[in-house]
This record gives C-alpha cells, structure tokens and sequence, in this order.
C-alpha cells in the first residue's frame, strides 16, 4: 500500500522536511526573524521560555506547510511571514497548555518547560504567545485570514476538551477518535495551508490546499498515536506509552479492543482507567496491540489520509512547492518517532 | 478628598453599576445574547463551564465600559456588541486562568470552575473563550479594534507573568507594582474603552475615553489590593488574605513595609515568602497594614487614579453616558467588595 501510495519516492538522502527548510530557507529565515523578535519582553521570563520552547528542536512544520502552500498557490510576501509566525506561536501555546494538561515532563526527550519554569509560568507565556499570534496576524490586513485562525484555535480547545471528557471512555466510536483530532490537531494544518494560499493573494487553489492540510494533519496524529505504543517497530522508544498512562483512547486502542478477546476487552476497559491502571500493563497493551495488528490498521489508516492529502493537489500546476507538500504526505507515514 | 473627588455624586438608592446596566439594558442584552450564542459548542464540558463563569455573579464591568464609551464617543452598534462580549470573553479566560495559577478555590464566593471541573478543563476553556474573543472582533470588521485588543491580551499575560517573578519580592518599588497592575489590569479597562470608542465611528474622544480606561483599571485594581487585606474596615471579609497567602507583592505591603519597623521589615520579608510564612501571620499582616494606615494610604492612592480618570473626561460633552462613567470612577474607591 505504501508503494501505491508513494510514486513520488526515490531514494533521497535528506528528509522532505530538510528539502522544504532548504527551499523555503529565505522565507523560513524571515519567520524565524519574527518568531524571535516577537518572544522578546522586559519580563525576562518570557523569552526565556519562550527562546527554550520556540528554539528547541520544533520542525517548524505547519510554518513549511504554510510557505509551501502560499508558494504552491502563488507566492509567499510579507504576509505569509507574519501569518507562518503566528501558526507557530498557536501550536507552541498549545505544547506549553498540553504539558500541564497532560502531566508529562518530558517535550521532545527534554524537560517540559513547566518542569523548569513551573505550570504557571506555561499557562501565562502559553496566553503571551498566543496573543502575540493575533497581533502578527493583525499585521497581514486580512480579516479573513484571522477568522480562519482564530475559529481554529476555538476548535483546537474544542478538541482538547473533547479528548479530556473522552479519557478512559472504552467504547469511544472510531469516528468520534476521529472527530477529536481533526479537531485537536487537523485544524490548525487545514488553517495553516488555507491561510498560507490565501495569503498569495490568488484564490484559485485554496480549497485543494486546505482539504491537503486537514488530511495531513490526520494522518500526521493517527502515526503520532501508533507511535505512541512504540508503531510497528519491535524496539520501544523512550516516549511510549504517555497516551496509555493518561488513559486518552486512541485508534490503536480502539481497535485492539475490537479485534480483541473478552478477556482482552476486560483488560482495556481497567487498564484505561487510570485509577485502576498497574504497573505492568502498558508492555500487556503493546503486546495485544501488535497481536491484532491494530498498530498496522492504524498506519494503514494514516496511509489513507496521507493518499486524500496528496490526492487534493491534483490539479495544482507542478511545482517544487507542489513536490515538498506531497513528499510531505508520504513522510509523515514512515517517520519514526 | 473623596468629597473632592466626588462633585457628581448625590444621594442614590442604585449603585452607578445598576444604574449603568439600566441605561445600556438594550445593549447589554444585545451582549449576554452573544456571550450565550458564542459559549456554545457540540463538546458538552465547553458551556457547562462557561455559562457557570460566564453567568455567575459577574457584574460586566468592561462591557459597561466598553458600551458606555461607544455611546460616549458617538453611539453603540453592532460592532460594539461584539467588541463588548469578546471583552467579557477575555477577561473570563483570563479568571480560568488565575484561578489555576493562584491555587484559589474560590471566585466570587463560589467554587471556582477548576474545583468543580478540573484545572485541565479551565485551562483549555479558557483557551477556548480566547479564541472566541478574537472570532468576535473579526465579526466587527475593524482590524485596528482587533490590534488594541491582541496588544492587550499580550500586555495582560506579560503582567501577570511580571507579577509571577516578583512573588515575595519584598523591596518591589511602588512604580514596578504598578507597571504590574498597569498591565494586567488597567490594559483591558484601556483597551475596552478605547476600541468602544472607536467602534462608534469617531475618533474625537477616543484618547480621551481610553486614558479614563486605564486610570479607572489601576484605581479599580488598588482598591482590589487594599480589600485583601480588609480595606480600612474593621471586619475582616470571606476573601481577605488571598494576596498575602501567595505572597504577591501589593500596594498595601509596600507602604506597611516602607513606614515599619526593623522588625516589621523583617516580618515582612519572612511572612511573604510561602515558604516560611504561619497560620497566624496575616492577622499580624492586617494590625500592621492598619497601624502604618497603609490601606488608607493606598485607598488614597486608588482615589488620585479616579480622579484622573474623572478628569480624561473632562471635554466630552455632557450626557447620560458620561456621568454614568464619572460615577462609575468614584463607585470603584468606594466599594466593599
């Protein structure tokens, strides 16, 4: 299925999100420009964790996926720079809010802000940011553009609240999993390429782009959750298991449990709740998940969003913007971690 | 002085807040309609939460200010509807957020929302209703409205994170506790007046209205601080001592501190830092702060900021709308809770 999926794949010594920084780099280097001048604030506090979160190890991949659509529509200006900046400033105010949420201490293997700086301190630079994304967006002139943004980030918090009154919930249809994170994290890439092709000033591919960006962002979370009971890899990351030990149910759990025995389906309905969750029960939840393949259903789920994401660009004319979006698609399948 | 102060104010049954929300009832209930409308949302926790803070006991001061100026300026329409519930959205937000960060578990007498719903649904609703704000102000069309409130948001979470590192800062100067209160108070009161100015279509009085804005936010918020610690009262309300516990550093410390004693300093410099702080210390913080007349001092102080509040206003030509903000500044140094 991969290789169907897939025709644009050759052997490539970089990832497409090397490719991207390298072709967007003059834009991408305008953003960063933002992204640090606009962290700045005599609290010293704040661009301190702000340069600690913004600086560390992000990808900077719903700015690329923002660029990469304003060029494959048109062109990136001033504009795409501020708004790019903005989209990044949304998705770290939400990292900064999710790491109190979720009571993790870990970011990308390194100390969560709050670890440092303490959940207050996240909470109110969370604010700071993303307040200061609503002043760069003022900075486009386009009210279209910031109600794009702004009903976005309401569905984001609409999500993350979805997915906390779904917590330990065993019997959470695949299509409301599905509901959550096309809100949680589908939105802000629809947002993000919608706004991006806009912000070319040409209307012509928006929707093709925007429908891209909401597939992405789904296939990017239903590998994200995989990976999260270590995919189908037999080695364990490091990072395994915080959705299981919050009790959040996502696809893999989902269909294990389908798939699974009336023993098994006992064993998730207590071991999702956390308050009866034991020691040992994360390896027995990675060991049903790879028995049911329910982590290969969940890749092949992803595989199809990756496959409607490309599918959307059709019609777009060939480009190396167009190229990167689609090399995009297929990369966030087989990443692994 | 408070005579001074006081020329407008005669002998009346309703408080200038009563009487405010009986000269703008049409517009206010133009206003609770939206805040209604706009809390509304699919995932069931999003309305619970906000229509129990949104609903609950708030006076809807900053949209009295907010429509009050409009029609002080010019006159209220639709815009200013909008601009007036996005206001009230992002001063909800920013409870949701306190009450986490401040580890209170009341609000107005109340349970505060996070004891009921948790601290992850408060942050997240919080999140929510921000974004909220900023859909709303897209609705009023004026991107400069949407920029005095986005730099206000920011100013807001940079005062409060200010605040954060000088908790138990004993030798904070007066001028840098009112950079504080400047920012996390007085910037919405400011911004609220001086985009419900704008929102009316002209822009004589908008500097006029916006300056009122902020002296009435820091004489607001002095008052606040004083009533922490009983006011010049001799009963000692529910509330009091909530500052003291998380040992933030206000107006009526800082006097008490500047005119005490060695030993009060000392006092002082122990008491206010949680750590070392004991049950019966903010009894011995209230005898000092009445002994030194530091809640006076800063009711005093509370009292100068509503006079210059009073005095911004001083070319607007007269109307029901004017005197009702006038009254309004003398109302806040002269409440009891």
């Amino acid at each position: 299925m991969a290789q169907i999926l897939n025709p644009n794949t050759k052997a490539q010594a970089t990832s497409p999100i090397d490719r991207m920084q390298t072709l967007l780099a003059d834009d991408l280097s305008a953003v960063e420009t933002i992204l640090s001048t606009e962290s700045a604030s005599p609290v010293a506090m704040i661009p301190d964790l702000s340069h600690y979160i913004v600086s560390a190890g992000g990808k900077r991949l719903r700015p690329l996926v923002t660029l990469a659509a304003a060029h494959a529509a048109g062109g990136a200006n001033a504009a795409t720079h501020n708004l790019s900046a903005a989209v990044e400033f949304i998705h770290t105010a939400t990292l900064l809010h999710d790491d109190v949420i979720d009571e993790s201490d870990l970011r990308r293997g390194k100390p969560a802000a709050k670890a440092i700086w303490g959940n207050s301190a996240s909470i109110l630079v969370g604010d700071f940011l993303f307040a200061q994304a609503f002043t760069l967006m003022v900075r486009t002139g386009s009210l279209e553009i910031l109600g794009i943004l702004s009903r976005a980030s309401s569905v984001i918090a609409e999500g993350e609240v979805h997915q906390l009154s779904a917590l330990g919930r065993n019997d959470l249809p695949t299509e409301e999993y599905l509901t959550i994170i096309e809100a949680k994290t589908a939105a802000l890439f629809e947002a993000s390429a919608r706004a991006g092709a806009l912000s070319s000033g040409s209307e012509t591919h928006v929707e093709a782009l925007a429908h891209y960006g909401k597939n992405l962002g789904l296939a990017f979370q239903i590998v994200d959750d995989a990976l999260d009971y270590g995919g189908t890899e037999s080695a364990i990351g490091k990072s395994v298991g915080d959705d299981f030990r919050e009790g959040k149910i996502t696809l893999p759990v989902i269909i294990a449990r389908r798939r699974g025995s009336d023993d098994d389906r006992a064993f998730w309905d207590r071991a999702m709740m956390v308050e009866t969750q034991k020691p040992d029960d994360l390896a027995h939840a990675i060991r049903l998940i790879r028995q049911t393949d329910a982590a290969q259903a969940s890749l092949n789920e992803a595989r199809a969003y990756a496959g409607l994401a490309k599918a959307a660009l059709m019609n777009l004319p060939d480009s190396d913007y167009k190229q990167v979006l689609l090399d995009l698609a297929d990369f966030c399948v087989r990443r692994e971690n």
